[in-house]
């Protein structure tokens, strides 16, 4: 199989680095096609370590710096994991994070560290905001996005709807919170929680209109006047934040 | 006057776009040193009120193309406000955010978007981890940091300490709150919170050393084993969410 540049229409992806190829080795070694090492790397630890793994789950590897330069990959990353592209279905009795048409990859890499911190690890994209307009494009495999999102990305279910109605009529049973710029209904402060929930937002720069107010309860994170409104991976880090408070509650250990 | 390239040893910046220059006409029009309109702009009713605006606080416009060209503002940008830089003291009364030696322009646009949200206004770089480190080399008043923080850097105090012993020296009254990355003794559920107060944060890659627990509470944001820590800017913001619930509740309105 010859390497060539990632491209979004292609069914594998990379992940850049011994770190983010340890999480995927550990999450999910079955997605692996192969794995890279640069001509340079030297024989330490931790590459004798990945290749024992690699014997044992019978994946190749190759010793060979075009796919670093193609993916230019910086001086210190000597190890590339090549994966294939998977998506899952969300789960039913989960509470799941929804992102409508979001457009800005650094912001849905730093909404998935925080999710996976906060132990929510399903999230739905829905495409379009509505009927006719433009799909989103944003491409979460992309080995910059994977990167951004530190691995985390390996540990969460993403599904994509075509619309937000799509996602209603699979997940009839989750409590809907749609999360808005302004004016929201009722304070985040003041909102009694029942599970399994679908923590709503809308996209980076338009928020969600005002006809979510009628798939859901509409909530606002109360602010000042002096700026316009909370970045959109701050306002989804805060939502997630309280709404799982209680599942770590007296507990000042990790999970 | 010539204009010249935006370097961190000039004692003006600059705000890019009729946004940021009304934000700073708003807040701060004495920091202002002239303004600068592209050749191509057009006599909307945003540029008759900017000039009326301006004819009123004596502030000087010239139209001319190069400010634009020099600072590779994007088309749709036909304004530039030429500021005086400015550093304020931190109100003793006041809450503080200290950030020690950050190093990521992005993260502090962001905190300083969600702390004028939160209505906490006074911010207080520590440049150095450790006597003898390097000083931090983030410069806040670079056009792209404006930019980042949508205006919100107008709404602020930033003062610079050298090392957290001069400004815990300055602040003694203060209840400082140390998040720490992991290990820290209290849950930020469980925390009492007594004003005024610090909310004190560490590098992007080093966090808080084990000395920061001397200072003050150490606190810490309890989260899963399956990411190494939240990021900076999200930190700081859930920080702020919790601290300053109380200032919002029972309002869901904006202030």
């Amino acid at each position: 199989m010859k390497f060539s540049k990632y491209k979004k229409e292609n069914n594998v992806s990379y992940a850049l680095g011994a770190t983010l190829t340890f999480e995927l080795l550990k999450t999910h070694p079955e997605w692996i096609t192969r794995i890279f090492i640069r001509t340079s790397a030297h024989l330490e630890n931790g590459l004798a370590d990945l290749q024992r793994i690699c014997m044992k789950k019978n994946i190749s590897i190759q010793v060979e710096d075009k796919p670093f330069n193609v993916l230019a990959a910086k001086g210190n990353c000597f190890v590339i994991a090549e994966f294939e592209k998977h998506t899952q279905k969300l789960n039913q009795n989960d509470n799941h994070i929804v992102l409508v048409n979001p457009s800005d990859a650094g912001n849905i890499g730093t909404i998935i560290r925080t999710a996976v911190g906060f132990n929510i690890t399903n999230i739905a994209i829905i495409e379009r905001t509505e009927k006719g307009d433009e799909k989103t494009a944003l491409d979460f495999f992309d080995p910059k996005s994977v990167r951004a999102s530190m691995g985390a990305l390996f540990h969460i279910n993403i599904e994509h709807f075509p619309l937000i109605e799509d996602y209603v009529n699979t997940f009839p049973k989750h409590k809907k919170y749609c999360f808005m710029l302004q004016d929201g209904s009722q304070s985040i402060h003041s909102i009694s929680i029942s599970e399994p929930y679908s923590l709503i937002f809308g996209n980076e720069a338009t928020g969600l209109s005002d006809n979510y107010a009628n798939i859901g309860h509409s909530v606002i994170i109360p602010q000042t006047n002096n700026i316009d409104s909370f970045n959109l991976s701050m306002a989804a880090g805060i939502a997630m934040y309280e709404f799982t408070k209680k599942d770590f509650n007296g507990n000042s250990e990790r999970r």
